[in-house]
Order: C-alpha cells, then sequence, then structure tokens
C-alpha cells in the first residue's frame, strides 16, 4: 500500500493495520499500547496545563522542519511558555486520501524524533481521511497536558508584570514565516532560511529553575512578536518599548521581508519565547540562555513602561518611534 | 462580517474579535477566560484519562445533530467508556474562508448545549483557517480530560471478560450513519431518521456507582458494532455469540440499509455504548439503563463464550451462524 485510501479513516482492518506499522511502531510507549478509546495517565497533584492546536502548514515539508517537527515543538511549546513541564501529547490526523504513505511515515517519524528530544509521549491519537480535495495533504491537530509547579502558576496570567521589567528573546525574529515562504513559492534566496522549529521546554526549564523574577512568557507564532506584545500590553496600565536596534534579525529575512513587503515584527517563529523579567535578573537570564544552542542569539530588546500603557512603542534605529498595532488583516496564511 | 476570511486565523485583529464575540462568548467559563497559551486546572490525584477525536463529518448538519455535538458527546464517550468522569475538552477548528458566520455560531452553540447537558468545561481552543477548497467548511478538533477512580481503571483494558459475561447495547443500531447518510445524499425516507449522537456519561456513572461487574465498555463509533465486537475478542481466549433477533434497528433503518446494501452491524453509532457485565448483573443493568430516556431500548445481545476464541458469530434470525469480521473496505467515508 503506497497511498493513504479512505479505508484508512473506516475504523476497520486497514485503519488497524495504519495504526499498528505506523503509529504504534514509531510512537510506541507502554501508555499508547493499551489502544483503549483514551489513555490512562498516572494522576498529577499539582496543577494540570492543558492545551491545543491544528496545523495546517503549507507546504508540509521546509527547510528545517515539517508539520510533524511543528504539531509536536508547537504543543510543547504552549505548555512551557505556561510555566508548565510538558509530559503527553495527543496526535489526531486528518489526512487526504491518495496522500503518499511515505510522506506519511516521514512525518511520523519527525514527531517521534521531536518528541524524544522534548522528552514526552505521544499518548493517544486519531485518524480520518477524507476525498481527495477535501482537504490538503494532511492537517494535525495536538493537545498536550503538563504539570504546572505552585510558584509558576502565575506565569500564564502574567499579574506580575512592572515598569521598568526587560523584555527578552532567545534570538532572531521570522526564520519561520520566511523559511515556510520560500519553500511554498519556491524562492530561493542566496541564502536558504530555515526554520526556527524547536521545542523549548529545556531552554525554559532551565530558567525557571535558576531565576526567581520571570514574570511572563509567550512563544512568538502567528502574528509574530509584535502580536505577542500587543497581547500583553492590551487592557494593562503598563506599555512596553521596544528597542528596533536590539532586535536579532538574519540577514536573509530582512532581505525577504524587503523583496515580499513583510515586517520581521509581525512574521511567525516557532522556536522563540519572548520572556518578561526584572532588570535585576535580566542579564543572567540572557547569559544563562546563550549556554542553550536554542538561545545562542538572545537579546535584551525592550522594556516595560509606564509612559504609554497598553501599547507597543518601537524606537527606530534612526531615532525616531512608531505605535506597533496588531496585525489587522493575514500576512502569510497556513503558517502554522 | 458574515463569512469568515483568511484573516481570522492570522492570529491578529480579526481572531481576536471572533474569540471574543463567537467562543469566549458562548464556551464562558474562568479557566477559559485567562485566555493563556494553555488553560490551567486543578490537579487531579486520581488517574487521569486523555482522549482525542477529529471530526470531519459531511454534511456538517444533519437530523439529530451536527459537527459540534457530535465532536462534544464524541470525546465526552471516549472518556466515559474508559471508565473515566470526563471534566474538560479543548476544541480547535479547522474553518474553510467562506464559512457563512452563522453556521459557525450555530455549531458553537450546540457544542455550548451539548457540554451543558454532559456537565463538562470547553477551556482551551484553537482556530485556524485556510483558503477555500483546502478543506471542507469544517474540521473539529475536541481533546478531553477525565478523571478515573480506582475500582474502574481496569474497565479500559478489558481485562476481567469471561465466559458467561453478556452483551449488553443501550439501543438501535446504525441510526448515526443513516442519519448522515440521508442528509448528504438528500434522501426522503418515509420516516426521517435522527442521529443517536449523545453524551452517554451520565448514563455510564449511573451504571458503575450501582453495579461492580462491569466488565468492559466501548462505544460502537466507525465500523459499528461488529468492529467494536472484533476488536474485543481480537487476541483473546474467548469469543462472542450475538442473537440477531435481539439486535435492535429502527424499521427505518433496516430499510436504507437494504436499499443500499449495507449491513447495520457496521454501520456507526454516536450514542450507542456496548458493555459487557457479568450474567448475574446484566438484568438489573438493563433495568437501571431502560431508567434513562438514551437507555429506552437497552438490550442483551448477545454472551461471551469459549467456543471460538477470537471470533464474533451472529446467530441469524433463521437458525443459521455466520463469523462476523472486522469492517474491510470503507462504508461509509465521513461519517463522523
Amino acid at each position: 500500500m503506497d497511498k493513504i485510501l479512505l479505508g484508512h479513516g473506516s475504523g476497520g482492518k486497514l485503519s488497524h493495520e495504519l495504526i499498528s506499522n505506523l503509529f504504534m511502531h514509531h510512537f510506541s510507549n507502554n501508555i499508547l499500547l493499551v489502544q483503549g478509546d483514551a489513555a490512562l495517565l498516572p494522576g498529577i497533584n499539582e496543577q494540570l496545563a492543558f492545551t491545543t492546536d491544528s496545523f495546517v502548514v503549507d507546504p508540509v515539508f521546509f527547510p528545517g522542519g515539517d508539520i510533524g517537527k511543528l504539531a509536536v515543538a508547537g504543543t510543547v511549546n504552549d505548555l512551557a511558555v505556561s510555566g508548565a513541564e510538558p509530559l503527553y501529547l495527543s496526535a489526531s490526523f486528518i489526512i487526504e486520501e491518495g496522500l503518499p504513505v511515505s510522506d506519511l511515515e516521514r512525518i511520523v517519524v519527525s514527531m517521534t524524533e521531536e518528541a524524544r528530544k522534548a522528552g514526552i509521549q505521544i499518548v493517544t491519537g486519531d485518524t480520518k481521511v477524507v476525498n481527495r480535495g477535501k482537504c490538503d495533504k494532511v492537517f494535525i491537530n495536538t493537545s498536550g497536558i503538563g504539570r504546572v509547579k505552585p510558584q509558576h502558576a502565575g506565569i500564564v496570567k502574567g499579574n506580575g508584570i512592572y515598569p521598568g521589567d526587560k523584555v527578552i528573546i532567545n534570538g532572531t525574529l521570522g526564520d519561520h514565516g520566511i523559511a515556510v515562504l520560500a519553500a511554498r513559492e519556491s524562492l530561493h534566496f542566496e541564502t536558504t532560511v530555515h526554520s526556527d522549529c524547536a521545542s523549548l521546554n529545556q531552554l525554559i526549564s532551565g530558567l525557571l529553575g535558576s531565576f526567581s523574577e520571570i514574570r511572563f512568557m509567550r512563544d512568538a507564532t502567528r502574528g509574530g512578536l509584535a502580536t505577542v506584545l500587543c497581547e500583553t500590553t492590551m487592557h494593562n496600565d503598563f506599555g512596553i518599548r521596544l528597542d528596533e536596534a536590539a532586535l536579532p534579525v538574519k540577514e536573509a529575512v530582512v532581505g525577504a521581508c524587503e523583496i515580499f513587503g513583510y515586517d520581521p515584527l509581525y512574521v511567525a517563529n516557532e522556536g522563540k519565547v519572548v520572556i518578561i523579567a526584572s532588570a535585576a535578573e535580566a542579564p543572567q537570564i540572557i547569559k544563562k540562555m546563550k549556554e542553550n544552542p536554542l538561545g545562542t542569539d538572545s537579546a535584551i530588546i525592550g522594556e516595560v513602561v509606564s509612559d504609554h500603557p497598553g501599547k507597543v512603542v518601537l524606537e527606530t534605529s534612526i531615532g525616531g518611534s512608531r505605535i506597533v498595532d496588531m496585525l489587522a488583516g493575514e500576512q502569510l496564511p497556513r503558517i502554522c
């Protein structure tokens, strides 16, 4: 069988074969092997974090990753930035009839590899197949469960942010969006831009274990850094001042953005966490982040201010300033 | 705004409007309102059940339900048949550009209503929009978390099934599949068949609270009753003998199956639980199930036997018998 058939989604023999030969084979773990209608997990005394994300990225393979890696890392990151230790993931596939089984296997192997790196288990799943032309190759939903230590339960709300706190990012902006755009449009830049797609939970847990004044974290995915910061200030009595000169952006990404009229502030990332932390701890946080391969280009990029509550203002490299607003329309559809 | 635009999936302003005006408005609860990247839930000391399901049913509205009701009830049922008390659901939408907002709202209202009936909360979500023609109206993933009491932790594995145990079902077979088929093909039967789509958690918890010899439960969805029973006997040292005369099937469903060449044993249900319980408790279980509106047509339909291990055999009404095998191909695609 080299292509996915409607019967692979029937719940019957073909479904069983696909589950055994592909999903169970690769995701293999004792919880999954029970094959119940639900996975049974050990109890969690501490608070639970629960999140979900559907991935529809086009194309499914791109430099630096694929929809499978993205689906695991994306949900791991949603848990990690909420102050949780990611533990378990579900994986649900909507597959277009005719998808080469080899493509699906490549995606499943990639998920397995990323799950191993992140130290989480894929414990339950589902497969649906729709007629040709009724979806686009494959969509993947991952939902995730994590454990939140009591001292980190406030991070998801960001209640402790005050003027003077620093805004930190763990590296360059816009790599994912530009990598996917280039792959979709078959563009060839002089330097290939790779997606930054990665699980950040180990970087983040290292920080949460060492520092006590991390106020808030958010991964800057759809809508980019700008949207995250706008959401953070919105309805709050503080603003954020961003320093354009401090923003890390790869030259190739700057170039691509100039050609297509995109602003790197709004381009999606898939391995970037925005951290708000006290000014006192920020330099040490940067130092520690740079020890991790996923944080070598970490930088303090701005500051929480009382001047313009509810607003994000960019201090430009040439000495001006402009308000950074939330994305109004759609810059790049199907980026994640 | 009367149609869904790509911008509704951008993570920017339009996404925020859709989330506030539609999802938060209807699903409203204190956990969801935090709007973090993950929902924070109270800890659960007992074992956790975790499940996921993506729904791609075509058409999205059908007699007796819609994709929203189905998405809530389906995941609630996967938790309930695993012996869990369903607590929290996630809801993730993949929407085709151009879907009328009124259709989406109708679906969201239906999810809200079914969640209320089932006594669960929708605590986290996600929205993606894909270009017109890249999916079919709307696909919904729901994942769910439940709590499993220690005395029910064996149900998901079905370890305690023995010859002599009875096979029970809570009502008529094939209603969902035939209702969706009729709606899809715009068929008009003399009697409209309504989907049995319903959350069974209260019916099931009533049984688990009253009886101690329920060995196993499974909801008979894709692949129908036949597939569930084949999965249950497969690789086991017992078989199941089904009594055709005892199978509850509506006359209109029998008629539709005859016309289209379907076997009600294989047609999908969305509100039917198959229970295996001791012969001693089975009559009392039936009595209790009949007190619930979702169990009025409950019946003992077969028995666990040692005669033909690993096999399901149907004793036909005319005195013959035939082996019931797992669905080989695809009978009705996109039924759930």
